[in-house]
């Protein structure tokens, strides 16, 4: 069989199990009010953070040029990881090209064959990967299950270990419970890695996240991921700890080394969005105030971050929803099997606090009465 | 023992193994002639380059806000694909947000466990972590060794196998017999990934990469990566394939699905880099002349691509040309164990046809007397 068969093979699957996702591009003056993205904050498109990544194009160049290694650490990265590490309340802080990255490297620099990863149930894709990428073991705990992350480090004493968690989990929109995790992790040795891409910005006094927020900027025992992807809306990701871990990481961590520096526009806009949310610290608490809105609106718990996980009966009835809320002009996401961890299809509804007041009006009003006409 | 100890004492390691490795910021306007960075075609600082991806974050925001398949695919990437993909002369093209994630995807998208790959010796970093990652058996081959390739193929018959090379190697400068290897998988049924990271935009018909010059663009047993962050001067990757190929690969490449869109500079300042070298087709031929030069200049042989590797007696004498270079105000790379496939250290000069004539005739004396006089 021919490899182009093969392809059209495993598509024709996906197509038949009614999985089949197709890109469609968007415009850059899209009419349709985006609450399916992850630029919680709406800083994405503010002007002083596109005019800050602009002028980092003009004046660096539309690239690092190469691996940070060599010539491709800009005093951009520099500035941006010396300022994100102080709003988070950390020593040091080390910039990626993506959060993808940064999760990667973090694991697969830390542990190796023989080593254990302790890995909540519904870790994002990237942790996956970068447990797998590392060669340790691998035990699975129940979501949010301190006690099950407890019971599995009793049984294995004395192992380099790993403890990978989200502080705010991206499908279901639920916290972790980060002071019991990080004082067990503390009791057995074993190194909490927090995953902020949905904390950052969203949570914790002037968006400073979860770990923040629960006392644990610069506990011994924890580690952090930020994603500059999402309410810093740019790209790229940074890893926070103590000095000695950025060292290691920029001496160990593959990822990193052999990979060019971010670019400059994208480093520049998410530094704007970093300054534009020390300078507006209330700005997550319009998140807040949207969210829970909408949550009663819609009958369903207010999540702990910005994503309101709303269950659907079926995959189709989320599909039909989706696609009842796009006709009038608003987009939502929608998570089904086998994106989801339990199987449960769902709209996926993000609260953008860059969005105006009376298109979040318009916004919800849509997507409650449609999404009430299909559960 | 604390972590914190944990990591000082990996970098202790590697400062007493003479290997640790500091981050050294440089300045938007630094006068030292860059001889390190991978920016071939000098196109990251090319007006034309700057500006474009300045008016992309202008016009689109520093991010693209959301996964690919949600609302993170904007018109650039769709122009970035198709345009590339007519260059290099592929029906198909999908952009990632850096070259690491190419590789990453195409790897483990394409086998899985009980799959065969066979890596050359010398294949890059992230398609050793994508093989890894993909669980697939892995059998190194011989460094641009077809028999060695053909043999184990041969030991395999019946498996799913990729075969993974560069087509110009970074740290060598040296080329892939990639008609005889493409022979071979068709011969075998096996897929031939070529990463052009260092080939496209360096070397072929207006730059248009190896695979195109030896005439396999298209070739059913043939995929290809190129990195947008080299030669194009920007960030991202892109996979180059059939149609069907690149639809797989939107439905099962985790690290496409699980990240974030390229951001809008990057897409759009590679677009302009590739529009530039479209507009200049005689553009590569200014490396080939430079660097033809300086190898005749330092008695070694000319590389097939951009990058000269110049052979030092010790890592010690390596360091010492470098950093005599560098007081005279020109930067090279120096590649040291273990980041070398051979064990021996050696100088690595990029040809940029971007620095001026007079600073490349300064630039090569300097090199050449000081490469000299430590060998
Ligand atoms: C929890 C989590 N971690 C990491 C990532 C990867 O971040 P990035 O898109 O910057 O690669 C994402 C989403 O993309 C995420 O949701
Ligand atoms: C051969 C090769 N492939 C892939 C990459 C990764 O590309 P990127 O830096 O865009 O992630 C590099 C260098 O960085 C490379 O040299």
């Amino acid at each position: 069989m021919s490899w182009e068969q093969w392809f059209s093979d495993r598509v024709a699957e996906r197509e038949a199990a009614g999985l089949r996702r197709v890109l469609r591009p968007r415009g850059a003056h899209d009419p349709v009010i985006d609450l399916a993205g992850n630029d919680y904050l709406g800083l994405s498109t503010h002007p002083d953070v596109r005019r800050a990544a602009a002028d980092a194009a003009l004046t660096w160049g539309a690239g690092a040029g190469a691996s940070r290694l060599v010539t491709g650490t800009l005093e951009v990265h520099q500035q941006l990881e010396d300022e994100l590490a102080e709003l988070a309340g950390w020593p040091a802080a080390l910039a990626f090209s993506t959060g993808y990255h940064a999760n990667l490297s973090v694991v697969a620099a830390l542990v190796g064959r023989g080593d254990l990863i302790v890995s909540d149930a519904h870790v994002h894709a990237s942790l996956i990967d970068a447990a797998r990428l590392s060669r340790a073991e691998v035990a699975v705990a129940a979501h949010n299950d301190a006690a099950d992350v407890a019971r599995i480090l009793t049984a294995n004493p004395g192992r380099r270990t790993l403890v990978l968690v989200e502080s705010i989990y991206s499908v279901l929109g639920d916290a972790a419970p980060l002071e019991e995790l990080a004082a067990i992790c503390a009791a057995h040795g074993a190194l909490l890695v927090v995953d902020e891409a949905h904390g950052v910005g969203v949570v914790g006094d002037g968006g400073r996240g979860l770990v923040h927020a629960a006392g644990l900027a610069g506990h011994p025992h924890v580690v952090v991921t930020v994603t500059l992807s999402k309410a810093m809306g740019a790209q790229g990701g940074v890893l926070l700890g103590p000095a000695s871990f950025r060292e290691h990481l920029v001496n160990a961590a593959r990822p990193f080394i052999f990979d060019t520096g971010l670019a400059p526009a994208s480093a520049a806009g998410a530094l704007a969005s970093l300054r534009h949310l020390r300078a507006h610290p209330d700005l997550p608490a319009v998140i807040r105030t949207r969210v829970g809105a909408l949550a009663d609106a819609l009958a369903v718990e207010a999540p702990a971050g910005a994503v309101l996980s709303v269950p659907m009966p079926s995959p189709q009835a989320a599909l039909a929803a989706q696609a009842a809320i796009l006709d009038e002009g608003v987009r939502v996401a929608c998570f089904r099997p086998p994106s989801v961890p339990d199987g449960i299809s769902r709209l996926r509804i993000t609260t953008n606090a860059g969005v105006p007041d009376a298109d979040w009006a318009r916004a919800t009003e849509v997507v409650t009465r449609i999404a009430k006409e299909h559960r």
